[in-house]
């Protein structure tokens, strides 16, 4: 680090509309990711925790099934990593006994499988465990969650709702989540379950949180820049009403929502999303539908 | 008309955003509108033809249905319209004759029904009664389609396509509608069916044009000052392309498209949208998220 002829050190020239928050990766994951094939995404989980030399220890509390957890740690061993180990965090006293919290101090890569979000935020809100996952996460460890381990991942959570395209008022119930993604909230099995409706009633009341809905077998890819990379079969949707004007304060009971002119993205694979200036980062090929290039797609 | 000073009518002063392409205004009705209780829609129709002293013409080419005019007709009488016809265009050498082309060019209401959308585009395309609907609506007349019929009043027409919240790339096939309402393409059955992939496929592709999605028992009813307003139980979706960014030109076969900074409105009873310059009319009791009052919406 050089200090320049204004006394400010080149590491502050980065922009400071980046989110500086997660160092390590976050990866949240729609549900339904490929086992069998090419695993596109679980291999990428795999690969930025460090691949052959990864130290992963999987969560699978929000899952009620056994061998959530098994079935992760044979995927991951098949994919050459040597160091995988299972947290079994069954109740609050577990998540913050001193050997789980020890074990997920040690990760480079944190997996939380499917379930009930509610299970996470109840026997792991605010414990040593939480607190080892975030810790780990701002020093370098990719954090991943499936499903309901992705709803987790949000500072202000989808708890649970109601499906359908069109936002209607008590759609969806929110908790605190673990705060991985402070700058979004992440709905999961997107197009699958008709989640549309309940992601714009959830952005018209929080326009400070951008929606970010994810499909199943496809990630959004959190960076320390601040950036969402989309990889996967399907897509990635976000949802911006920071322009927006809506009624959704005086609309009764279950009653329809307005939501008149937020931004809609929807993002196939391989597409960067800039959460700091809402915008699609420029990508070759793209270009605009004025006809213009793609050069000034960072603009908008 | 009194000629100002400058030598220019008083009529020139209407803004020239404005389109001013249907005198008489067209409803867009998305479908399985109520029959049976307080019938908003069709008596707004009704209303709008002239109440007690209306002649409407029912056609119901659409249907397959023998009786489908025939239950428009007693509905319209029971709201006590006395002069109601049903023109019976089976074919085209009924769309061209002379006994059609004359009962359409009397009516001061027109009702399409619902069915199949090609067979309006297939029957009455260029004939003599869709010169005589554009005409009579040009001088005053309200023209309404339900469901298919509400298909055919888009300049481009939604043929058929495929349903689902994703837009890919041959999701909907288009044809030349009847070009009532030349600035957007009009979808119904739109959350009931599931077409917001459609719509924004197609918004992609026809940026110019804007996407109007109309759900069942709900009415876009589009007024000879550009504006759009929303009538009955459910919403109106807009999606709004002027401005996003894609890659549909180079998406094969039924890949998924990225759309990234499309505008969306959802809209429910009561709401006016103005065309021209794509954004919500001011409404009384609507704030706009950053607190600022509504009296600034218009110019979003």
């Amino acid at each position: 680090m050089i200090a320049s002829s204004t006394g400010i050190s080149e590491v502050s020239a980065i922009p400071s509309s980046k989110h500086k928050i997660h160092q390590g990766p976050v990866m949240a994951i729609g549900g339904a990711e490929d086992k069998f094939r090419d695993r596109e995404i679980l291999s990428r989980f795999a690969q930025l925790a460090g691949g052959p030399d990864a130290r992963i220890v999987v969560i699978p509390t929000a899952s009620s099934i056994e061998s959530a957890g098994e079935r992760y740690k044979a995927i991951f061993l098949g994919m050459g990593v040597s160091e995988i180990d299972i947290a079994v965090i069954g109740d609050r006293p577990d998540a913050n006994r001193e050997s789980t919290v020890r074990m997920i101090s040690q990760a480079t890569g944190i997996f939380m499988t499917g379930g009930n979000q509610m299970r996470l935020a109840a026997i792991l809100g605010g414990t040593g465990a939480m607190k080892a996952i975030l810790e780990r996460n701002a020093q370098s460890a990719v954090v991943a969650g499936t499903s309901a381990g992705a709803s987790i991942l949000s500072a202000h959570m989808v708890a649970f709702g109601s499906s359908g395209n069109t936002p209607k008022q008590r759609m969806a119930q929110m908790v605190a989540g673990f705060g991985l993604i402070p700058e979004a909230i992440i709905d999961q099995h997107f197009r699958q379950r008709d989640r549309l409706g309940r992601l714009m009633m959830m952005v018209a009341t929080n326009p400070s949180l951008l929606g970010v809905g994810v499909d199943e077998d496809t990630a959004a890819i959190f960076t320390h820049d601040g950036c969402l990379e989309v990889l996967g079969r399907n897509s990635v949707t976000i949802i911006d009403a920071a322009d927006a004007y809506t009624d959704v304060y005086r609309v009764k009971r279950h009653g329809g929502i307005t939501l008149s002119g937020a931004r809609i993205h929807v993002l196939t694979s391989g597409h960067t999303f800039d959460t700091a200036s809402r915008a699609l980062v420029r990508t070759p090929g793209v270009f605009a539908l004025d006809g213009s290039t793609g050069s000034d797609i960072q603009t908008v």
